[in-house]
């Protein structure tokens, strides 16, 4: 009745005919009693009104659901110690983190525990553990590489939290990529927040504001690019033709026509369902301990209409 | 340890005290075989993917929490009949329902098996249940009105589905509104979709190319509207010199600066935590029968950027 995958498709129809016959319901609590699982999984995501991380609950959610697992979102901050009591006190399976900041010791806690969990998009320092991520690193320095080669010489960026996995390594990967240009990074023309529109929004203001303005400033996430080109919008600031914006994510949004943000693209939908296999893996696993595994994707990056040259470039010869 | 509000501050400060101290930890499975409560509410939701249901999900989340309830989150269609089975089997306290359709017996069925449930944003038909909504068809109206007293007269519009309430609603009270202006509603501009960037997005198409075109296309949610806005862009098709827009529900994103959008705004946030608070009164009231409560709230017309008169219109003398 569980839809254990070690039963055949014949009995399990069986098994279903004859409780739907009787009017049977399986009781969750007798059974977590008699097995000590609830087919249960925790997501723990700090942002729920982020356009970002839609597009992670619902893949994540669909593959728990078709290997017979409910997923349910809890939204505290990771670092509430009361989510670890209350994550106890719920009897899950497993956790999905997605939003850990790289100081938590909250995967810590849950290691020492023995709750499986795994770590999807961000994760934490120093825990070895199972994660499913694209190379952040790489992502921002192919962004990095692209404002060196459209010739911007006044170049910013908006990051997102230096705390945060994908926040520090979308940095470093960006500098990396300006270093090996020739390029300096304007220090002045640095800003770092929370990946949310708002960050964008506020900052992008700021540093349109310095004198001389960049020509060109990298956002650490789609979030935070969206919220750029309306701050430009409002500002006057024609984008490309003043400045150049680019992204990271590719969320649907980054594709309308009022945005075309250019952007690296991590496979969000991939890299759920990955993440969704690695837990349930170490769950199915039992006390047998799975070596922590680490499932890196590509990036890819996109080109739609906010990169262009600088506006005070020479004509391409 | 449940934060009962019926225990007072001290008391429950003594209690958690020894707790800590003695690292007890509640089970709520045990808890959950002893006074047949969870403290568990299950939202069901059917568009995760929707710009419009995390300003909902989010006050919902902390309305429940502080009550000392953990709100679920169910993202199946809530017309699968298995969602019931499941629902039982969780044993939880009660049900928020957010996208009903107006067809549905889901709720008929809650009713019959006396599980506690209140609907929010959207209602079904014919089941006397606490809800919290906006007024849609007040709502809607204004939009209508605005169109008119702006002066267009070949005016469209792309409706959300019939088999909702909200659909429903926000057409009635649209066409009311038109009537009263003694204006045609152009039934060949007509399009009803889900309420979803994509139907905007599409519909807008079929609509500026019919000869001809729309001057002002009523969308009926913000999610069309800003489908719509994307459209007109990649159309060329300038909005408002051409063709003004009017959403309904008024998400963040409608006031951004590229879309600015002109649209009826409802008090999401209130809505949620009145929600919440009928919900909660139902399951404490106990077996006790309230009779069904009915919260509406006043909309708001909010007046942006993409409303203006028609390009044929005579100059205001």
């Amino acid at each position: 009745l569980r839809a254990d995958r070690r039963v055949t498709a014949a009995t399990r129809d069986r098994v279903t005919a004859a409780a739907e016959q009787l009017g049977y319901v399986a009781s969750e609590i007798g059974r977590s009693l008699s097995s000590r699982s609830t087919r249960r999984i925790a997501l723990l995501l700090t942002d729920l009104g982020s356009p970002f991380y839609p597009c992670l609950v619902a893949p994540l959610y669909e593959a728990f659901e078709e290997a017979g697992y409910r997923m349910d979102l809890f939204s505290d901050q990771s670092d509430n110690p009361t989510v670890l009591r209350r994550l106890r006190r719920h009897s899950i399976d497993g956790v999905v983190l997605a939003t850990p900041l790289l100081t938590s010791d909250f995967a810590q806690d849950l290691h020492a525990e023995g709750v499986p969990f795994v770590f999807v998009n961000r994760t934490s320092e120093d825990v070895p553990a199972d994660c499913s991520v694209v190379d952040n690193t790489l992502g921002a320095s192919l962004a990095g590489s692209a404002l060196v080669r459209f010739g911007h010489h006044r170049i910013g960026a908006i990051f997102g939290p230096a705390e945060t996995s994908t926040g520090r390594d979308r940095e470093r990967g960006f500098r990396i990529a300006l270093d090996a240009g020739g390029i300096a990074l304007d220090e002045a023309s640095v800003r770092r927040g929370p990946f949310t529109f708002e960050t964008g929004y506020e900052f992008l203001g700021e540093l349109v504001a310095s004198m001389p303005p960049p020509t060109a400033v990298f956002c650490g996430s789609d979030a935070i690019g969206i919220g750029a080109i309306n701050a430009a919008r409002k500002l006057g600031v024609d984008v490309p033709g003043r400045l150049s914006l680019v992204g990271f994510d590719d969320i649907p949004m980054a594709s309308w026509e009022v945005f075309q943000l250019t952007t690296v693209r991590q496979p969000i939908q991939r890299m759920a369902e990955a993440a969704a296999r690695l837990l349930i893996e170490r769950i199915e696993a039992g006390p047998v301990q799975l070596p922590p595994r680490r499932i890196v994707f590509e990036p890819e990056f996109v080109s739609r209409g906010t990169l262009a040259p600088p506006p005070d470039a020479a004509p391409i010869p």
